[in-house]
């Protein structure tokens, strides 16, 4: 029976794609992709391009990153019904997210729309940060240690109850929100415990030690994480 | 030249393996795998088995799991000892882990004492929480929110401001700790918002959605996992 997938293709890396990942993507009819930008191409399907098959029929679909929810929500809804009929016409369909489906991912979005309608799977993908820390080989948590996810968009309070809280905290997006984050992490004296990628295992990977450096005009691409570890292996 | 790999190889499912940790665990001369119970087979071993070639030298070495910190350190001492010896006579050596090798791994541990002496190479796996998120069909995090992972084996106060603060939080070990962890989730009224899984993506996967007729009494397995939401899809 023809099923809908959700299928995390991981951080960057081709080769970091999942066994099972490859198989349903050589398997697809038809795979939808995000467009951040109109006409951009995706990034998440340059990832998948190794595994895809001739025959795939690619849909890559709008989705308007900055909007009101509305104007989302809409847009959200006109994909679902399009991708429910793809399916209910017998058509394997996979819609690729970079990173893991399941961590601040649209394809959320789509599978709560559509569940109830078709048969869905998700599988999983390798996750920026987990990547993050083998390039750095650094653990994000060890025995008793606890780690956070924290988006740099969200209010100042959780970020500081958060680095007050964990050993490890994952800082995401921070690109443009160095006025709020640099503070703090001088505030918990973690300037120098922070390691920041930018463009994790991709050709343009950026790396820093320690971010004294960085001041609030520091340009950095929307791909940047920190990741801030009170105890430094 | 000969390298020494850490490689995560998921939670169980061998097709969760990425493509990068396939060719590696293919081309590798010998792999070392932990057994938690003397001469009982690796777990991490039978997720690697397809991918490994008729070539190849399998060590199985034993980590004590319940040991004083000395006892452990000794025995990491002599494995990492063992590998420096096999990498520099030039052989590619393999140390493969459950999960990702960044998240809760004794390869940390071994990744520390050697990675001076010899070149290294991570290689991230799926994650035991990630890979129950997809299963569940429910997301850890979405837009601004945030989660974190936390072992039940932590202070009572981590686990209660942990649940406090993030939007999801992922409760590891919590097999023996059902005493701590039950009345807490009472407490915050999260019982009907938390997920359980044992044996994520293997032919034993139990899941529970709603832990209100667990008591302190219940018998887990080692591998169970809670995901608490406060916001279910």
């Amino acid at each position: 029976m023809a099923k809908f997938y959700g299928i995390g293709i991981g951080p960057g890396d081709s080769e970091l794609v999942t066994v099972k990942a490859s198989r349903l993507l050589n398997d697809l009819d038809i795979i939808y992709t995000p467009e951040a930008k109109k006409r951009s191409k995706s990034l998440a399907l340059s990832i998948a391009e190794p595994y895809l098959s001739e025959h795939l029929e690619i849909k890559q679909r709008h989705f308007p990153m900055i909007a009101s929810l509305e104007v989302k929500k809409e847009q959200w809804e006109s994909i679902s019904k399009e991708i429910v009929e793809d399916v209910k016409a017998g058509k394997n369909v996979g819609f690729i997210t970079l990173g893991d489906p399941m961590v601040y991912s649209t394809y959320s979005y789509l599978l709560n729309i559509l569940k109830n309608d078709i048969e869905t799977q998700t599988i999983p993908g390798i996750t920026s940060f987990t990547s993050m820390a083998s390039e750095l080989g650094q653990p994000l948590t060890m025995d008793e240690e606890s780690f956070a996810v924290v988006p740099a968009t969200t209010d100042v309070e959780t970020m500081d109850e958060a680095l007050k809280l964990h050993d490890t905290v994952v800082l995401m997006k921070v690109a443009n929100h160095l006025d709020v984050v640099l503070p703090l992490l001088k505030k918990h004296q973690l300037l120098g415990n922070t390691f920041l990628v930018s463009h994790a295992s991709s050709d343009k990977q950026m790396v820093m030690r320690g971010v004294e450096d960085l001041d609030v005009e520091s340009k950095l691409s929307y791909f940047t994480t920190m990741i801030v570890k009170k105890h430094i292996l």
